[in-house]
Parts: structure tokens; C-alpha cells; sequence
């Protein structure tokens, strides 16, 4: 499969403290999927200067396509992704000009001094590019084929999609789906079968409850459009035997 | 500091195409934040053997002291985590006797038949022992220092809590925060002199946005009461100046 590949890595200690819910995993993983990119592998990881440098050298030996980051590009203490991704690169940290300039034009805008902590955020690794940010204006960047987004959901997501004209498509994954009203053991061989008779497609099964009583979501997904249609008929012929 | 490590591996195809949010990294991570286990990593990866295999080696390289795994040991053809974690440990999968049994009583008690797709939830890694189901039986296992649970959420919370006491608790990480209506830039300066001063507590700063305006949560994590009763103190003083 042609299909580029990616990797996302979430920085934050607010994550594995439990006190944040990721959300942008999903986020960044729904709009893979409808590129076509596959997303083979994600990391939390700590604010932790070191731990930042060896995570990004390990995921970038392993060679996707490409690599997302969120977290720790602000204007605090505990913001030293930009440092530490520089570092991991081994290129210098540097006042970006054009980031400078943006961040300087929106506090002028709101009345607002440039103080030591928004110019931090212009601080950035040589020769990358940046990443538009239209909520707060302190940019992400691109370097090499990292991808340094903010933590904070909407200007993530703001700037993943002032980013994704700029990624490589892939084949599309379609996907079909069914849920039936019977837990996921009762069809398992079935279901088995069918997925070793269609290569292309991945067929996933996963049990939910409604009103105690057991359902099964039966996901079906290719980018092999034929192979997806017949494996779909034929799931839904069996799942006509058990309803 | 003396406290226990851990690390968590989420496992499945539907949470890296986005299909579905993983909840369960948060539920672990308070659970361990409350039992004072320090969380270093989380990864999420495919229903992929060979990819099960590679990650669980390479986190037991790094010597936590407690792995946890969510996904991959239901009943059908995409649950695979049983059979690789024993490939990883080179230990063989075998029906488990035990395992059997809790099974076999379970569907029997429902009048439904032990099927081969239940049978399989009975096959484990040789001298593992059981992590109890109280929801639907098929046990969730402990081999080593990994412990291997069911991905469904409500299942996985009832397996973590029916293990949670065998596991070595850390002093307690404490922590206390404070909800300010500024943006993180404007206190900055200052939120990094008391960073500087505490070197026990760790102070993360978390912009919100509320009816268009700015605000951000700051938090003081510490297993130092002193410390964080006094860095509190002074972050509250802080605050009032800007308020």
C-alpha cells in the first residue's frame, strides 16, 4: 500500500496526570483517515526536556512520513517542545522574524506589550517553517517532516487544517459499518471467515451495551472499494441469520 | 523520589483511525496520579502481532515498575494481545484452567453454549495469573509486571479497581490549583520565579477560553506538602495582584 504513514506525540504532563482528557489524538487521527494517511503509531510523553529529544529521534528512525506534535509551544515555563525539538535536530533555537513580527502585530493590535514570555513563542528552530495560527497568532512550525502544533484543542485543530492542503494523500480508507444486537462471540467464526476471505479489508469488532444488553459495532475498513462492497454484503447476510 | 513508574499501551485499530476516543489513558492515569504511581508514557498502537510484540519489549526495556495494556482479549479474530504478549515473553498461550472455568459457568448460567470463540478467551500465557471480570467473566491476566486488560471501558474500569490494591503505591503527588480569568503570557514572568523557588513542585499553566476570553489554569503538583502549601500561597498573592 502506498499509503503515507504518520505518527502523533502528545506533550503534556496534564495528560498522563490524568487531569486532561486527549482529544486531540482523535482529532488529528479522523483527519488521517480522510486523507489517507495512516496513522501507525502515537506517544504521550512528559514535559521533560530529554524525554522530548529521544522520543523524537526514536519515532523519527522509524521513518513515516510524518510526524505530529502537540503541547508545550507557549509562552510559560513549562512550554520547551521548541527547544527540545531543536535540540533533538541538533539546529539553534532563534528569534523567527516573521513569527515576531505576527506576534507583535496581535498584541499591538489588542493594546498589549510584547513581554519576554510572547516573544519566547518567535523562538524557534532555524530554517523551519511556520504553521498559521488565525486564533492566538504565536505560530506552529514545520521541520523536516515534524509537525509542532499547540495543545490547546481549537488552535490545533485551527492549525492542522491550515497545515493539511500540504500533506500527501493517500488511497482513501473507506469504511462500512454495521451494529447488530448480539454480542460479539455469537458471530465470531463467522466473522472470522469473511475476514479471511477478504485480504484488503480490516474487519474490527467492538462490544457495546445499551439498556444491559449487548451489541456489537462491526467495522469494515479498505481502500479496496470491490473487496469492501462484497465483504459488506456478506456481513450483512449474516447478520440477518442472528437477527 | 521513591515513587513507582508505569506506563500504558492502548491497543486498537479504532483508536488510531479515530473512530473512537480513548478514555481509558485518562481513567488509568487519575487512578495511578491517586495512588501516587508516577505515569511516564502512554503509547497506542494497532491490532498488529508483530507491532504488540516490538512495544512490549521495548517498554520493559525501560524498567517500569507496572505496564499496563487495554485491548485485544475478546472473543473474535482481531483480539490478538493474549497470543502476542506470550510470543514477547516466549512463553506458550495454553488453556487456562481457571480462566476456563469462569467462562464456562458464566455462559452456562445464561444457557448459552461454550463456543470456540469463548474458549478462546480462556487461552492466556503459561503461570500468568487473573485479573478478575466481574462484568462479563473472561478475565483480564498479570504476567511479569504487565497487566493486561479488556478494552471496552466499563470493563476495564472494574478490572483496574479488582488489581488496583496489589499494586506498590508512591507518596501521594498533591495538588492544588487556581482558575484565573488572564491569558498565561501576562503572568508568565512571574509564574517562572516561583517555578525557580519550589523545586519539588511541578507548576503547569493551562490557557481556557470562556465567552472569548482568556483564562488559565494553573496547577501545582508535588509530593511536598510544605512546598506546595507555600508555592500555593504565593501563587495566590500572585494572582490577586493581577485580579
Amino acid at each position: 500500500m502506498s499509503n503515507p504513514t504518520a505518527a502523533i506525540i502528545i506533550i503534556g504532563n496534564e495528560i498522563l496526570s490524568g487531569r486532561t482528557l486527549d482529544t486531540n489524538t482523535q482529532y488529528i487521527a479522523k483527519r488521517l483517515s480522510e486523507l489517507g494517511i495512516i496513522l501507525l503509531e502515537t506517544r504521550t510523553i512528559p514535559d521533560d526536556h530529554d524525554v522530548i529529544v529521544n522520543v523524537i529521534l526514536n519515532i523519527k528512525s522509524k521513518k513515516y512520513d510524518y510526524i505530529f506534535t502537540t503541547g508545550g509551544i507557549g509562552p510559560t515555563h513549562d512550554d520547551i517542545t521548541s527547544q527540545a525539538i531543536a535540540d533533538a535536530l541538533n539546529v539553534p533555537l532563534e528569534l523567527n522574524q516573521q513569527a515576531y513580527k505576527l506576534i507583535k502585530d496581535f498584541y499591538t493590535d489588542k493594546g498589549m506589550e510584547l513581554n519576554k514570555a510572547r516573544e519566547k513563542m518567535a523562538y524557534l528552530p532555524r530554517d523551519c517553517s511556520l504553521i498559521n495560527n488565525p486564533v492566538s497568532s504565536a505560530p506552529g512550525f514545520i521541520i523536516q517532516n515534524i509537525f509542532v502544533m499547540a495543545g490547546v484543542p481549537h488552535i490545533m485543530q485551527a492549525m492542522f487544517e491550515s497545515l493539511s492542503n500540504s500533506l500527501r494523500k493517500g488511497d482513501i480508507i473507506k469504511s462500512r459499518s454495521i451494529d447488530v444486537m448480539i454480542g460479539e462471540s455469537s458471530i465470531a467464526a463467522e466473522l472470522c471467515a469473511i475476514q479471511d476471505k477478504y485480504n484488503d479489508v480490516a474487519i474490527g469488532s467492538y462490544p457495546f451495551e445499551i439498556d444491559n444488553k449487548h451489541g456489537t459495532s462491526l467495522v469494515l475498513r479498505s481502500v479496496n472499494m470491490n473487496q469492501l462492497e462484497e465483504s459488506y454484503l456478506e456481513l450483512e447476510s449474516l447478520v440477518k441469520k442472528f437477527v
